[in-house]
């Protein structure tokens, strides 16, 4: 063992630690509190695995289930940006550049340019497992919210183009979770969970 | 897709969220709160893959990560069983097999198989990814432990043997991590974090 290697490691593990306390807008079910950051990563990595089979494309599952699992650990530095504050999305991919820099620069060179390469990959949403992990980043919360009677879109008066928008993506990674998504959507706009703005 | 296979799929993922709500005994960095089962599972899976190259065998990566994803799953009928509980963990073995039926039988037949399997697998201890998977599931407590200067195991007077005995294991799956475990137990005793009971 190369002690100064496993130093490194270390420290970025421990450093990760924080992202259990980087809190969501997201409840969990039963709404009794604000999800964090790591139970997500772990949720959404679960995810990846048990709805394989809905991915467009075939994919390298580990790669998928890595970038889940480290997708938001730039959060610990560049906080967590709600996906409806349209200010802090036009400065989130500067903060979060600098973030992964200085978080994944913690580790050993190739394992931080991994790190950083898989990061950014996901970032870009242009590959196989960049496209079905972003399909579960946004299904995930979207089945929290629907098993707490629209909590999250009630409390800050969430518009349905607001939830298209930020789920559309979802299609480029799976066809049938997009599907899904919509009749979910339209579900919650019937019930009054989602405000209808449609034309 | 077919939906009552879906269904039953997000049965489990939605049943699964209450892992969030089962805390360990171990406290995050700075000794803030406890950690949950979710966030000790996502630190394990990111440290599996991290530190893959102590490993004693080659193993399949991605295989050892879903096992430490699902291995705490069954403690949200089961409950956690603190390592020095010495009654609870007289019952463990059963409480835990009955919850496995339960909660991966609302997967469809074939996932609950394999879930199931893969619960087994990591607990019966006997192959590479189970071993190692076992090593980082002593390893991830001890280093945030030994960050908070060993708050858990003051709060619990807990013994050198008892946290030996529990480690140990350790080194069927990493004779490297189990050799640097050992010099962080010698550092706790010295630092009077764990009480040195060596004959």
């Amino acid at each position: 063992m190369d002690k100064e290697r496993f130093a490194k490691q270390l420290a970025f593990i421990l450093e990760a630690d924080k992202e259990k306390e980087i809190y969501r807008q997201t409840h969990l079910t039963g709404y009794k509190r604000q999800e964090n950051d790591a139970e997500h990563a772990w949720h959404m990595a679960l995810m990846i695995y048990l709805l394989k089979e809905y991915a467009n494309e075939e994919f390298d599952v580990a790669k998928a289930m890595v970038m889940a699992l480290i997708h938001d650990i730039v959060e610990i530095d560049a906080g967590d940006t709600y996906a409806y504050d349209a200010e802090a999305l036009a400065s989130q991919a500067e903060r979060e550049e600098k973030a992964a820099k200085r978080i994944f620069g913690l580790l050993p060179d190739e394992q931080k340019e991994e790190m950083l390469a898989l990061f950014n990959e996901f970032e870009q949403n242009e590959t196989p497992e960049a496209k079905f992990a972003h399909a579960i980043d946004n299904f995930q919360p979207l089945i929290l919210n629907d098993a707490n009677n629209g909590g999250d879109w009630l409390a800050h008066n969430v518009k349905k183009s607001q939830v298209i928008k930020r789920q559309q993506k979802s299609e480029l990674g799976s066809k049938e979770i997009w599907a899904y998504t919509k009749k979910l959507i339209d579900k919650n706009v019937e019930n009054g969970y989602i405000t209808n703005d449609d034309e």
